[in-house]
């Protein structure tokens, strides 16, 4: 079951550097995972903005919050969840 | 290059029963012919919405603006459009 | 899964008379007949407007967009979905 | 008397931890109790957000202040109340 | 128990004068209707717009949604209600 | 005459302590004799916020800022004005 | 006692023309008389707009309400009000 | 003197398909004279809107007001206008 | 050439007490100053806010930009420009 | 390809004055080796703002987002992006 999820950053400018460091490599290290398990089938880079539009494929909704709730970033970022479905005009299954 | 496109649509309650059947036909046509043509390769409905969240893949902003405004169902459309890029932490090429 | 749903309904004002009621009576029904098979445990007026807050019992975001998509008087609400999933703090399961 | 409230949490990024995790399990507490005594009869997060919906039910509006005035996480929360009331096309009483 | 009520009124310009006309007489009347009988305590107009402010005394929301959506105005009004209640610095009970 | 004033506050958390006490002590000393003065004529809570709704009476736009702008805690509302006028269906003088 | 004044103006699209002609005479007419009575001390295009900014001298909020609802054009404005005072560092009286 | 302008255009579904042709081959052809006579430097469309990004070159807000308003398409239009200056970091003069 | 301006002011609540009163006393003689050369022909101050009106006159959009962006206060600032031009209905020149 | 990009910016008050001055000096060079390149033909004050109306002129959307998420400013910055092409009625290729 999809969602389209987009995630907009904002650090304080006073965050500590080595912290800072520490939640970027941890974010990553995180958003690799879940896409290797299937769970962010997509990640794209809105362009000029510290933000992406992603595709979370989750089990039901509880499954949802628990991958965004455990990003490493989630304290800094407003979130936006769309519930998606197909689309009858779409000539995928 | 890939753009995420949000299209929400609106129908003058007493449009005629054939114009919008018509309508909403060839909408559908054009929409599986870009579909095949790979410059539409994502479409989902935005569940409880008259809308969809579409991923358009067009060389340029032109072929951008080609594919949108010739949509059948585009003088009825609100049309939101972000460009996309490769994600930094995305395991895709 | 459930989903808060908020309703808005606008009817232009030279709607014709029967096909208004048609469409009252039929909402009703179909309101009903989803309250009975449990998909639709709560449905509650929003005081002083011509809205309603739902909570939507889906299996999935497919069944909610079939839910709400054949509404009768879908046409003329505005809809917003949010997906909701257990609270930490809640005593229920 | 039944209200719908939104409550959405935002803590500053430099709050002390100890502070933090007393209130939280403050929040925790009082949320629980209110249950209890039939005042919050639904309490759920909505996925993806640091933020819930809430069923108040309240013998008045002081009574609604006083719960959510009392909240202590009250100072870090953004707060949105809808009064409610039955819906004609509800099969409950 | 009060409710600030904010009710803004639009017509559309076709609608037949006589109509409009009757709509307001029975607006009036209702309006003076409710406010002898203590229900409407404040009845206010927002200086340069086609707009009131109320204040509305009613017993729950129950009884405040009967009043509002029984004003003849209703179905071209947008309507905006905050629950009220006392201030803890009011000199008044 | 009157004037609608919603007044919403928001105070640093990190605001001292006994700043904080004093500001407030001070907000209602002045909030009860500016109503004894018969310039607020009506103060109420917004149920669920840190805000109220006003009603102040001033002979003009000069006194009315001069009762706002002097509130202790001025520096940290957010506040909405709109002046009122007697409406035409109010069955008071 | 002065009042900031935005009047932006919208008009059907089918309005017949000789109501529309009628409709702006009777404006013109009515804004110079009240420029000469001095209470429309200012008024100004807004430039690209359908719409101007005025400054309007009235003895009070009724008197204020009284002016503009009496605008010909009145039905067909979106009017946004803000009381004005003298402000302490201008160098007029 | 230069100024960003973004003419937003919707049109009314019924609206007659010879008035319609007739305002596109007006709106047209000033545009291009405009263009020519250098007032008009930059037209860009904003991609998947109807919609432009335009640069006027006008000797003061009076011409910049007179240029948009004898716009054929002006009683269609949502018309947003930022003056604009030399920016410190450019290279141009 | 004249352009309606707000500014709106917010002051951060931890500034020390000396650099708020030299930028407070720098403003006012800035303004003043501007008042004095006809650059600012009004500023009123808008009643229950820390903001003003003031109808700015200048050679062009560089000098505008040239006097806001001087302001003491400009860094504390909240600006919307507005464009002005002769109304057609205005009796002076 | 061309962007429409406005950046506005805002500094935090406590930002260090050589933090702030280093960061200025860097944001010109970028900016103006930038311009030299071609990938930023225009650049524009927008009037009483601390902001800039840019046309970006990037090979792809990927291009963009380098270009701009590299400004020294970035973090500082709100920043909208619309993607541009011809115009059918301009007359430049």
């Amino acid at each position: 079951m999809l969602f389209a999820v987009t995630m907009q950053i904002e650090f304080p400018h006073d965050l500590d550097p080595e912290v800072r460091a520490d939640l970027l490599a941890r974010e990553s290290a995180y958003s690799r995972a879940q896409q290797e398990a299937g769970t962010w089938p997509h990640l794209w880079r809105i362009a000029g903005q510290w933000a992406n539009l992603s595709i979370i494929d989750a089990e039901d909704n509880a499954q949802l919050h628990d991958i965004l709730s455990n990003l490493p970033l989630f304290p800094f970022m407003t979130i936006d969840v769309k519930p998606l479905t197909r689309h009858p005009n779409s000539i995928r299954n």
